[in-house]
């Protein structure tokens, strides 16, 4: 993996930047679509592409170990050729999940136990265990295991789970640095800087990977219900103290207008459901500000869902037939939501890079931000 | 609507005609997707018209008429602008919904009371109502308020039914007869052939529809539960009364080898939403036969789901990956199926077309029906 820093704003810490991998470019600020399972729910792949325009998507570790499971996907030739998506994929490391979603889990100094929320199986994932499964689903860039603290935390407890995800680190890196990809093409592993919403802890936890001199680096335990502003206090900080020749990645980030202000603050990549996520429950953002399709308002909006931003899918089909889909909850409801809504954050992120190399971020960022927050 | 008979088998009662509509031309046989509620479930618009090449889509009275409800519908323009579909569209009566759908009705020889299976509303359904109905939706092609009986049902209620069926195609073409499309194209009027199993009835009921001399006829009632060889029986005896000269249409058929068979006995058009519905349970039909996709022999198996005609989704995704999304509960399952299973039914009519006027249909539906229908 390279990373080039191609522009970086005058008046914020914006950057502009490439990632190269052996699936392809990637352009900086991006935001990658969650496909959980193997899939980007409700989306066809050939959509991602050429609707969407997805650049990178997300899978995750959790979920495609325990379905399809490694065998499968290691006689498939990894994820990619599984699912039939050749651009580059990002794992997270089965972290998050197994502390959320998982029966019950237990954490140990060497492992996590747990029981799979499908069947009630048990597993364990181990620093060790999670670098395995990562080079089995092939992933472009995959994830260091460490603990996300939930939102309110103890300092205590963060101080204390910080240090286990840096010992974490140490093995991730070390199991990292002696096996190798699995299918012919190099994979790339991201630290990632924990510390809840303590200043002394984010700190530490930045200059700590930043120590690690990794490919690139990202920022967890953050967007997990703690108010926006410390989310960007905490975000300005750590890239403060990461390298700035390497991509950062704000984890499960967030609302559009979460995202331009993270670009604000020097973040290069993120993810997050909310698009699909809430495309499934009738939530559309477009350029004008938020939809709740489901609202009276539409029943008889024979006007585009938005024409704001070139999107095949968001000026064919109408407010009102969106609003009738999603109240007899038809499937189509799900399928043009999510592909609106996807496109819609590729075209947001594209604009802040154009805006970027511009010149003109700030002034466009703070509009942009006004107006895709409002409710019509 | 003009119906152009091209081409008569000499070997079987097959033909190949065209439909010439104000949204466009049919080539027959053809088979009509579901679009129950404006939607062909899980399916977009464009994938209708450029995967699965559908010439013309069906939409459901009952459905439409409680959602999104004829104010809308009227306000949009018709459904086909509601929906964005500018190809033909055939809607039913509403009648079998009625029967078979509705929380409770009751039939009297005035009309048809029911409640919504929605929200328990009271409606009322009549042969002139249902035709303002079909007028306010705007269906290219609509159809006569019948009662469908159930297999098996009692000589005296099918012939009781019969009768009340006739007397309201009656007040539907009287009805019809005095009022216009109401967005300046035409639509046709399709009487239905009723009258159970019974050989008597049906003869009745072919030489009364015959009489009316329409533009198109239907046979409904079957594929209610009956073996396929008592369907098949009937739908022989009609077609051979019915005028060779308007398109006939056997509503709700069927499997593929029920279509092929059916086509050899004179029928011209067809919907069934056994290709969707199945599809979201994980049933294909493929050019080799019959798939159960969640069987645990497709796990690893790597192979396209269907190469034996030309399509994108078939040939893209695999076995292996389809069964992982069925498995997994991913929406995309329900999406790449349900292209899959109507592009297969679409290019098997259009194969019969062909081989109608090449010549060889019979040995060459003969041999389909054998391999369609095998489990694989
Ligand atoms: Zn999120
Ligand atoms: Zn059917």
């Amino acid at each position: 993996m390279k990373f080039n820093l191609q522009h970086k704003d005058q008046a914020s810490k914006a950057r502009a930047g490439r990632i190269l991998t052996d699936h392809g470019e990637i352009q900086t600020p991006i935001f990658m679509p969650v496909g959980t399972a193997g899939s980007v729910k409700a989306v066809h792949q050939r959509e991602l592409t050429y609707d969407i325009k997805a650049q990178i998507i997300l899978g995750n570790t959790y979920h495609l170990y325990l379905r399809p499971g490694l065998q499968v996907l290691e006689a498939a030739g990894g994820l990619h050729k599984f699912m039939g998506w050749t651009g580059p994929i990002l794992t997270d490391s089965g972290g998050y999940q197994v502390f959320s979603l998982a029966d019950s889990r237990k954490i140990t100094e060497e492992a996590v136990m747990f029981q799979s929320h499908i069947d009630g199986s048990r597993h364990h994932f181990s620093p060790e265990s999670v670098m395995d499964v990562q080079r089995s689903i092939g992933a472009d860039i995959i994830m260091a295991f460490d603990e996300c603290t939930p939102y309110p935390c103890e300092w205590n407890y963060a101080k204390t789970s910080l240090a286990l995800t840096q010992r974490w680190l140490g093995r991730c890196k070390q199991r990292f640095d002696t096996t190798e990809g699995k299918y012919g093409y190099q994979q790339a592993l991201f630290p990632i800087v924990q510390g809840s919403t303590y200043k002394d802890l984010r700190q530490d936890a930045a200059r700590f990977v930043a120590d690690q001199d990794m490919e690139g680096n990202a920022i967890g335990g953050l967007s997990v219900g703690e108010p926006a502003e410390l989310m960007y206090e905490m975000t300005d900080l750590v890239t403060d103290l990461l390298p700035k020749e390497k991509p950062r990645y704000l984890m499960g980030v967030g609302t559009p207008a979460n995202i331009l202000e993270a670009i604000g603050l020097g973040i290069d990549m993120f993810d997050c459901v909310m698009p699909t996520r809430n495309a499934r429950n009738g939530m559309l953002f477009t350029t004008e500000g938020i939809i709740n399709i489901r609202n009276e308002k539409w029943k008889a909006d024979f006007s585009p869902i938005d024409t704001g931003f070139p999107s095949h899918v968001s000026s064919f089909y109408t407010r009102a037939y969106l609003r009738h889909l999603t109240i007899s909850k038809e499937m189509l409801a799900a399928q043009i939501a999510s592909i609106h809504n996807l496109s819609f954050y590729l075209w947001l992120v594209a604009q802040a890079r154009e805006h970027i190399i511009k010149g003109d971020f700030l002034p466009w960022k703070n509009a942009m931000v006004e107006k895709v927050g409002r409710r019509l």
